[in-house]
């Protein structure tokens, strides 16, 4: 049969990475893995139990195509507590995770042929997702000095209809603070293109508290999910904040596109709210193996890397040590037992010289990975050094 | 902010409908819900038993994109047990509902301006999808004598780059039968549109068993659904089948567009189609309640129905009562407090003079539906007469 051009989307580099541990943990080896981009954990307990409940008292049927009203609530209330951003609970899609956010934002925004900025390097779906959609992704290369973020100087001469950010961003962890995004903000609605704030990091963050696109101006789409912060990323639910003018609009596309996000989720999801304290030991979890990382990786010889404010990665420009940024993860592969994402799925451009470590698991796994690529490293020199 | 033009989908009236009786409810009053498009029955108890296990076993994170190797195995051995078809699991793609299935068909198929046509009377969302992507949908106008299905000369002279079809059909439930769909299938081939065959409903047949297109061809793609038959409407968890040279292309877009299925909805879907006998046991009393809608609505003066080979729904033709569905479909739901979907949402032409009823509920709401239904009837009448 015949495909459509807009079909022709980029595969998932990190896929074949996994799919290579895959084989690699088959054919007997010990693999850890720094390529993924999910908590090791599963949703909170308290999510489980509820869901365990629900199940026993009604058919979990369609819900609304907007979502559980006690969850667009719960959501609302949250921005208050986290933020203290006062949102009216009806501006809160309940989505099939951000991805759904994605689809419903670009749909409800774009038109065959707008062009559509996105920081690079960033998460590869957005650009898929646009082409997919008969949309034009725009790459704005960003640069060391601005955190690897996009700055208005960036887009100012460009054409632009929409304008997405992420902060913390995947695959950097690189943040926007309250200037940098607003910055973005007056400068995107400035040139007339509509602002698009993923924040699925938040929650995330280490060094200070993320800022969401909310405090500075209603006339933005945010994306959400319970995916990460919530570790419930195989549960596909998660939410947009739209201004009040749009929530019709949102939710016709919703019920046609999805009819509705799965409702098992968004009973597990309402009940993952009130786990602060599971969901807090997570994080400590995160912290400790970031602390490991920001040590262990200049220690291996990955020296240049982008401040991880937030999230669980790390980005590394490894264009001291090599060209091919492909090669040289299916090398640390092989040779250390270490899986991790080559940049080429989030910069197209520079990615050949960038690797994203993960660290996304146990304490244990980082550790020990982290020793792998010390080894690694210093006996990869050494031979250079006697060649 | 602003919208763009794809955006503009129209709104599900049914849903209108179903807030209508919701109000009514909350003032105290009885609704029987003919309107909605679920089983009153939820998913098979031997899905959520299985899920309960697996909330105690794993974290339920992501899936590869194309679902649970064990779930595609599953399905292919289905098509062996209903249809008597050899097919490839590789073939099979889990997908988040049968609208996951739709969005990644037609992406994979069309390009931004291509024509797909559809029969009308049809699935509302088939058209606002099409138009959120930037397609056009082509409506074909079906005739009752050909069981309001399309045939081959209904779009031998358009230029159609896809043609979409049903059986059975969602409002009119009537079914194609080899004859007809391998007519479509080579119709559509010969023009070079691909074809795609809708068969959510399959397993819900009371004549004669359903066709799959697969048992004819296999250069189409196949959208199918735990949805309907599994009765698992909330979970969000479908599939496809593709020719093996678009697995891939399938499998990418999925990747970015979706990630993957729920998790926890294909654990339970796996389950499900290892419960025959509840299922079965739901398609009595869909079977019975179809006994008593087609004695009862001709009784209560609804005469002119399609053949209602399958799924749950009868569409009558009203236009002897009225020329105006929406609020003939008002004037029910508040002098008979019944719930039915006027036809506007099917057939945009003419559904001013259809209704759909469903007889997915219990056997006692039908039998009391029918009940007010003829009593509404014999009153409208009356005074009309008298005037």
């Amino acid at each position: 049969m015949r495909n459509s051009t807009r079909s022709g989307v980029d595969p998932f580099i990190v896929m074949d990475v996994m799919e290579a541990a895959r084989r690699a943990e088959e054919a007997g080896r010990h693999i850890i893995h720094m390529e993924v981009g999910q908590p090791g954990t599963g949703a909170p307990q308290g999510a489980l139990e509820a869901l365990a409940r629900a199940m026993r008292h009604g058919p979990l049927g369609y819900t609304v195509a907007l979502g559980l009203p006690a969850l667009r609530q719960r959501i609302a209330r949250m921005y208050g507590e986290w933020y203290d951003v006062d949102l009216n609970p009806e501006r809160v899609v309940i989505t099939p995770g951000s991805s759904g956010g994605f689809l419903l934002a670009f749909t409800a925004l774009f038109d065959s042929g707008d062009r559509v900025g996105i920081g690079a390097p960033g998460y590869p779906s957005y650009r898929q997702i646009l082409r997919a959609l008969g949309l034009v992704p725009v790459d704005l290369p960003t640069a060391p000095e601005n955190r690897l973020q996009p700055v208005p100087q960036d887009f100012a001469r460009l054409d632009l209809q929409g304008l997405m950010v992420a902060s913390p961003a995947n695959p950097t962890g690189t943040m926007l603070d309250h200037a940098a995004m607003g910055a973005l903000i007056e400068a995107a609605q400035g040139q007339g293109a509509s602002f698009i704030s993923d924040e699925i990091y938040h929650g995330l963050e280490y060094e200070a508290k993320a800022v969401t696109a909310l405090e500075l101006t209603n006339e933005c789409y945010v994306i959400n999910s319970f995916s990460k912060y919530f570790s419930m990323t195989g549960w596909r639910v998660g939410w947009m904040v739209v201004p009040e003018d749009q929530v019709r609009v949102v939710e016709r596309i919703a019920q046609n596109m999805f009819i509705c996000a799965p409702h098992a989720s968004q009973v597990a999801a309402l009940a993952a709210m009130d786990c602060d304290e599971e969901l807090q030991g997570n994080l400590a979890v995160y912290r400790r193996n970031r602390d490991l990382m920001l040590k262990g990786l200049p220690e291996a010889g990955f020296t240049n890397i982008a401040p991880p404010d937030g999230a669980f990665y790390v980005y590394a420009d490894v264009s001291d040590l090599t060209q091919d940024s492909r090669a040289f993860a299916a090398e640390i592969l092989d040779k250390a037992g270490v899986a991790v994402t080559p940049g080429l799925d989030f910069d197209p451009v520079r990615g050949h010289a960038t690797l994203r470590f993960s660290y996304a698991r146990s304490t244990e796994d980082i550790e020990r990975g982290l020793e792998r690529l010390r080894s690694f490293m210093a006996d990869r020199q050494t031979p250079q050094k006697s060649a």
